[in-house]
């Protein structure tokens, strides 16, 4: 890659990539730079850890309550271990904010922080409040997993199912109203998708104690880039058939209305942070019960094959999906 | 506190007691908001975890190389672990930054941070890079330390020496130059404390091991300031004789010519990284013997009684120290 071409202009497949030519591992690195957190081994189990960065401006409005996007910061870290099968230890975040901005404002947000910890049994352990031109949250989550059940993006095989926690396309549509200036007054179970989001930890660790699950992400980038991300890491072609997408009632009848193309919410749609994974076929219907017993839906939305890339089957027609890249270099 | 006071006039003392207040403590949780880093129980060892952010124009220029930037965010959070006497065991970093920056640029900053990181026998094992009007640099160190060698700022008690690694003087010397727009040129040794510190990290596992070590913070504030953080946490007086305050001969040196204040530069000076630490006194001959084996000097530069608060003596003259407070709500 050329160097002195600039960050807006290359995908971050290309900035990964860079990263991990730069980024030395060692005997006790088990997972390094590229997958939904890092991994550090310690007698017997790994320590997870991941960090996701919240600016303003980018990726939340000035006006949406900060303790919304101080519980969605919490949540987008925990998601990121729980695609990794890990238990959460402990977060601990860096703000930076004007100084202008009132005491008010940071008790709010770390309101909302602590809260949204507590709700998921773990705690916010301690932090860095910084001087800066925007509203930056910077959150690292540790976690911890044993050293064998740990979740990656790679390991899915030929022969494995492709499931989906959840329902997906509600953030989408709450982003698409946003961006196309559609009012969401009354579509509060879209709103709450955007902005009180779910971090699928049990769901999680479910997965990564059956022994059966063999790559798995969080839904962060649209399903069709999380799809491409496991089909690089793994090696293997995913072929995905849409009408097994759930897709959000709410969010379904919102895009019908406003004339939003479904595709787009169901396939490029943002952060649902619902669990993608791959296991083997045998294992499904015990780890439906499982799941469904946490009050959570699964669904098997296509197959693993020898290959590579992603396909969506409609009907008979079967449609190769563009790799479109994705935003963050770690999710 | 009232709540609708802005950020920038109230000291981070009282914003930290505000993140005190939040930040829910429960079992796992060793050490919470407050510290020089957080630490987690997990079987026989704690988990320390330490957080720090740098924002261009506030901690750094921008004419800064960014290779440099990104060694000092790694010395600043391993720094960190070395005040509770941990051994690092990763690093992770959220990065923001305008898409108009070059991929060289990135790639100099990771470059930094992997051969900083490196020389420590440690890891970067993973990141998250975002857009930002900007550059921030997150980082997050991990270490570990036996649950019972662990140090914090807490546990200084009345008859204690206090003890500081290294010398003081050298980045507060060079920012003041660099404030007062002084050339830097051919001060070598001022640059490099500047942007080029050191982690105290071996130093600070003799201290812990020792289990003779009953306060520990890095020195980021100035002396002033982190003396009474030690103060402040563990409720007792300090006493400091400044003669006894190892100061860098350049730093010296370049004050005298630019007739810089002296006091400005051994007391309120900001960052050296070097550990300031309080000890039993029948243990001071050995910790100085080992630590002088790392190349390493310590110097005793007073003790600790009963009381609260700081003060230097100067000759027979006592000074009360003023509590300036400090930046940052966990340094």
């Amino acid at each position: 890659m050329n160097e002195l071409v600039k960050l807006k202009d290359v995908g971050e497949k290309s900035l990964l990539k860079l990263a991990r030519d730069i980024c030395e591992e060692g005997p006790p690195v088990q997972v390094g730079v590229g997958d939904d957190g890092a991994a550090i081994k310690t007698e017997g189990e790994s320590l997870v850890t991941t960090t996701d960065m919240l600016v303003e401006g980018i990726h939340f409005p000035s006006d949406v309550p900060i303790e919304k996007i101080g519980k969605k910061a919490v949540v987008v870290n925990l998601s990121d271990l729980a695609a990794m099968g890990a238990e959460p230890l402990g977060l601990v975040f860096s703000l930076g904010a004007p100084n202008e901005k009132e005491v008010e404002f940071l008790s709010d947000l770390l309101k909302g922080m602590n809260s949204t910890a507590r709700s998921y049994d773990t705690y916010l352990v301690g932090g860095d409040l910084n001087e800066a031109e925007e509203v930056i949250i910077a959150g690292t989550a540790i976690g911890k997993v044993p050293e064998d059940e740990i979740l990656l993006r790679s390991g899915a095989k030929p022969g494995d199912v492709i499931g989906l926690t959840g329902e997906l396309g509600a953030a989408a549509a709450a982003t698409e109203a946003i961006l196309k200036d559609v009012s969401l007054k009354g579509e509060e179970s879209l709103k709450k998708a955007l902005f009180e989001p779910t971090a699928r930890l049990e769901e999680g660790r479910i997965l990564s104690e059956s022994g059966e699950v063999t790559s798995a992400i969080d839904v962060t980038d649209g399903l069709a880039s999380n799809l491409w991300q496991i089909s690089r890491e793994s090696e293997v072609e995913l072929t995905v058939n849409f009408e097994n997408i759930p897709i959000s009632k709410a969010a379904k009848e919102f895009a019908e209305e406003n004339e939003l193309n479904l595709d787009t919410i169901a396939l490029y749609g943002g952060e649902d942070f619902e669990l993608l994974f791959t296991a083997r076929p045998e294992a499904w219907d015990d780890l439906k019960t499982k799941i469904q017993d946490l009050g959570t839906e699964i669904s098997k939305i296509g197959e693993v094959t020898s290959g590579e890339g992603v396909q969506i089957k409609r009907g008979n027609e079967l449609e190769e999906m563009p790799d479109r890249g994705y935003e963050h270099f770690q999710e």
